[in-house]
């Protein structure tokens, strides 16, 4: 879906609306520029003529954005399930739907995203999990330690999955448990660690000893499903 | 590294080395273009100019290879690990690299992927393997089920991962043992599927059901490491 015009993109902003992309002509100058660039959303600077060929009806105004259609849920909805997964600031989206892809088939009962630092379900997210995306719940909270507290509240054991804890398979992650995934680069932030119940860790025997994401979040589904 | 000129990239396709793309002058006729077509390897017909660019002596006579300098290893010189890994038929070059990192965090003494239908060791896949490629050995060679014959021969147990054998968490995956990953549209071919000694299968638990190549490769090895 194409959003076209200076307020329709400034009410986007404040929407829940999942924008993929603002692009902006570079020939103009407006304070919404500001907005745009501290939103933490993906923008671009064009030229004219690359707002008209995108433009459905030529009424830009020098900005246009890309929403995803894709039906977020509410924490509420799903928690009342076993296993839930956060991500704490994955951006890459190839990660983003690959995990999403391992999460359905592990029967992960929804994922909690932050609105902020993380890639949201764009339509390479969705290609990449292979169909998944349209089975999970997915939502997209403002603070993710409230969300912790929430699902606390409901009697959720914490984990977070970090270089430094102890050994998954020695830690019992039966019941209902929300596992914490750092970011590629950022790893789980400081104040949602402390929140956490527990940190764990899968072991390592190499040289390199640097996870991807995706691949970390496979073995930590796996070992949490080998334990029921 | 670049190679240029008809008579190099002939001999380059009959060497072992490792071909990223060749590209052909779109107006050259050459029954070496033939052999390029049936060689598997990637190639491109572009504009002359496109080959000038590229080139660096200007002596290209139509024909281009880009060849990546990645020193493979020989199954001789990993036969002696316990944990080896085989790829048949993995063609996307992020899962490729994403099971390098993988495989070299949990300790895989090396993979064996086939000359043919197979991504090779190219710059996207060092990128993406996040520096484990130059710590893994990786043989490629002509006949996957030659290596595992050899493989028998050296006392392995010798495991395809496909949808319907045993749960692989009540599989006795101790000892030597080298696992066959499937391709990603392919899956493990019929007669290596013969070879095997047994059929390992990750429990599901959603609907789509269907796990990226990566993220069942970092399945197995987990419960492989955790049964040590």
């Amino acid at each position: 879906m194409i959003v076209e015009g200076r307020n329709a993109v400034m009410e986007l902003l404040k929407s829940d609306a999942t924008i993929d992309k603002i692009l902006i002509d570079k020939t103009v100058k407006d304070h919404l520029i500001d907005k745009v660039k501290t939103s933490g959303i993906h923008y671009q600077f064009v030229e004219k003529a690359a707002l008209e060929r995108v433009s459905d009806s030529g009424r830009h105004q020098g900005f246009l954005a890309f929403v995803t259609d894709f039906n977020y849920a509410e924490l509420e909805d799903f928690i009342d399930k076993e296993v839930i997964l956060i991500l704490d600031g994955v951006v890459d989206v190839h990660n983003f739907g690959n995990i999403i892809r391992t999460a359905e088939c592990m029967g992960v009962g929804g994922i909690i995203i932050p609105k902020n630092r993380s890639a949201t379900v764009n339509d390479t997210v969705i290609r990449v999990s292979a169909g998944a995306a349209a089975h999970m719940k997915i939502a997209r909270v403002t603070n993710i330690n409230q969300a912790i507290e929430k699902l606390k509240k409901e009697d959720f054991w914490i984990f977070a999955a970090e270089a430094d804890g102890d050994a998954i398979a020695k830690t019992n992650l039966k019941g209902k448990v929300a596992i914490v995934m750092g970011g590629e680069d950022t790893g789980v932030s400081a104040l949602t660690r402390k929140l956490c119940d527990g940190v764990i860790s899968i072991q390592m025997h190499g040289k390199v000893n640097s996870l991807n994401v995706a691949s970390a979040t496979a073995m930590v589904l796996y070992e949490i499903n080998r334990q029921r």
